[in-house]
């Protein structure tokens, strides 16, 4: 069982900021997320895209402003529980909460923040009447950790940047990488296209256009995959078929929490502190709604800052919080370094 | 006359930002700031001092901070009235805004955001009898424009950053620079105060410790001040005598508008829009209060945000707009420019 003060759900930009807000309280976190790594949609929609409205930088790729964020939280030394969705929310006796993920994980702390932005990423599933059987068999939606394919035979289907992307990174890891798109284009990064013809010439990626997966097969675990090439059917050995056919989001278990829901969003009270309906559960960032709401990243970090204040009341009652500055108080970190200011000296000239 | 859309009060983060918010929605911007130069506290009181709770920052120099805002808003081309103070508002007939300087320039605009921080910057003046009557005739509490003082002999007096850095920089400008203080230790930066030392020694700074300026004589401008070091009573001969013994942030004229004030900070409207009691008129960042504000940066941009859409609503009414994201939508700036996200290729592999 983990146990923390704060435990958020979702690694988001909203949340990973929550962690350096908090910590400055001297609030312990612990980050919740069904993806495989932190970044929210950043990280898995759009790493390699600029961003031109963060406050203070004209430009940041995606990728780069999470990265930033993991750099400016690490003092606080979050916990990590990934690829696992939070599915159960139970408020105990004592006014503390209690967490439980698909894979049975347990979190036990004092407040929830939900930054669960627009939800879990479904995967869009291919139409193979068996492909559930396969599931986690050797069918993969995402890949959470490429080291998984080292030296196997690997199948990728799609014609966007994921399909393309990853059969690049893996390339150099999994014995034999095959692409498989119902078109002859692809469409994303130049780079990216230039590079898959790259490996395609070099003969490190097999390519199979036009063409479509239409059956898998295998003994408990996928052994083959069935191509329809322009009418012309064959099967394939691999171990892993990896669909990148794109992802929806989806809000899941969240909406049956008890949770006032509003436009596939949580009600909050965005006139104070970001709290939903039910005390001590708060909603920041793209997951929350209210009169004005706007789905942006700078306003998660400000709901995250103000919602922080909140569970810090709520942790110290009766205790005043005076605001720091940090540029004057410093950042001391939970793993025992400090980050300020150069002092000034007092010191004669003569 | 100067016509805009949104004139903003007060050139600090809050105020830059808001011209970029405003920008992506077509929204033209004047700023206004009794400061010289924009940045606010950043730039007029910490400038060289590292932040660390700005988002995605790690740490940044608040100057740093403050030509990063100034190099992400220059696509919308705003105007600036510097170094002036707003000290009148009068709401039109037509519901446009009416704001006047105390130089008496004349601003109108659709609407007006207040981002005035703690207010105007009052220095704090040395206790001299007649040093009202030569303000602005060589007294200066601000270096408004360096170049004023070339080939000029000034005498600078305080024992703070101001002090020491303006003296390290004049000494290149000015035709002499004396430094006067009433102790032998300065108390900044260890930089400043080692630099002083060594322009000191070399001649470029004339040192006169431990010494107050008791008196300033001349006729219709400063020809001299009289000096007391421990006792010894002189005349010392200059054209400027710059005082820079800190800086109190008064609200000033902007309390008389008959807007709502408490803690000498404007009451808005948080639960949509940071709108005061005057409709049309808007105060972010640090110069508003509402249950749960913080007076941090971070805050003053969602601030400013939100507050766009509720002026581009006022200015358009009945239009619905739609958010669209900077990395899919890109950033058309005023001046012709346009900045996007590296566009998706659709390209046969073959
Ligand atoms: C293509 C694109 C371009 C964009 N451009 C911009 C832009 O220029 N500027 C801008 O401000 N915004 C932009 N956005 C929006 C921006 O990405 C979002 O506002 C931001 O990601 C919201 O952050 P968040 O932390 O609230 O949520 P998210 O980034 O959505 O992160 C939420 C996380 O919660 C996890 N999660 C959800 N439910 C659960 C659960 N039950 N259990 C475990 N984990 C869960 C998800 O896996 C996800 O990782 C863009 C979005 C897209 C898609
Ligand atoms: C030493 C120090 C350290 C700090 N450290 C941090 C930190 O680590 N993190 C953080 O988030 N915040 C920090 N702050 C606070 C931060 O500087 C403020 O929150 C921020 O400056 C507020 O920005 P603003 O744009 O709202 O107002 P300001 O920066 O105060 O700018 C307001 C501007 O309005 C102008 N103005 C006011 N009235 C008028 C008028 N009538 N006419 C014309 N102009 C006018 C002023 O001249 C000023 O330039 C610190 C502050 C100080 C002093």
């Amino acid at each position: 069982m983990i146990n923390t003060d704060l435990l958020i759900i979702g690694a988001g930009p909203t949340g990973l900021f929550a962690v350096f807000e908090a910590g400055l309280l001297k609030i312990k976190c612990h980050i919740i997320d069904a993806l495989p790594q932190p970044g929210g949609q950043l990280a898995e929609l759009y790493p390699k895209k600029p961003i031109f409205d963060i406050p203070g930088y004209p430009s940041v790729l995606a990728g780069e402003l999470v990265d930033n964020l993991m750099e400016q939280i690490k003092q606080f030394e979050p916990g990590f529980t990934l690829a696992e969705t939070a599915t159960t929310l139970n408020k105990l006796e004592d006014g503390t909460f209690e967490v439980i993920t698909n894979k049975g994980t347990v979190h036990r702390a004092k407040a929830v923040a939900i930054a669960g932005g627009l939800g879990t990423f479904e995967p869009r599933k291919p139409l193979i009447d068996n492909i559930a059987d396969y599931e986690e068999k050797g069918v993969e939606y995402f890949v959470k950790n490429p080291e998984h394919f080292r030296d196997k035979n690997i199948v990728i289907a799609g014609g966007g940047d994921s399909a393309l992307d990853w059969s690049i990174f893996l390339s150099n890891v999994a014995k034999s990488v095959t692409l498989i798109h119902r078109r002859n284009e692809f469409r994303g990064a130049l780079d990216s296209v230039e590079k898959v013809q790259e490996l395609k010439n070099a003969g490190k990626i097999n390519l199979i256009t036009p063409a479509e997966v239409i059956g898998l097969k295998g003994d408990g675990h996928i052994e083959a995959i069935t191509v329809d090439k322009e009418g012309e059917i064959y099967d394939l050995a691999t171990d892993y078929f990896i669909p990148l056919f794109g992802l929806t989001p989806k809000l899941g278990d969240i909406a049956n929490w008890g949770l006032e829901i509003e436009k596939n969003a949580i009600v909050v009270n965005n006139a104070l502190d970001y709290q939903t309906n039910i005390e001590g559960v708060y909603a920041i960032g793209d997951v929350n709604t209210y009169p004005g709401k706007l789905k942006l990243i700078l306003c998660g970090f400000h709901e995250a800052t103000l919602m922080c204040q909140s569970v810090y009341n709520r942790m110290n009652p009766g205790r005043k919080y005076v605001l720091k500055y940090t540029t004057v108080s410093g950042v001391d970190g939970f793993d025992g370094t400090r980050k300020e200011a150069e002092k000034a000296v007092v010191k004669k000239i003569d």
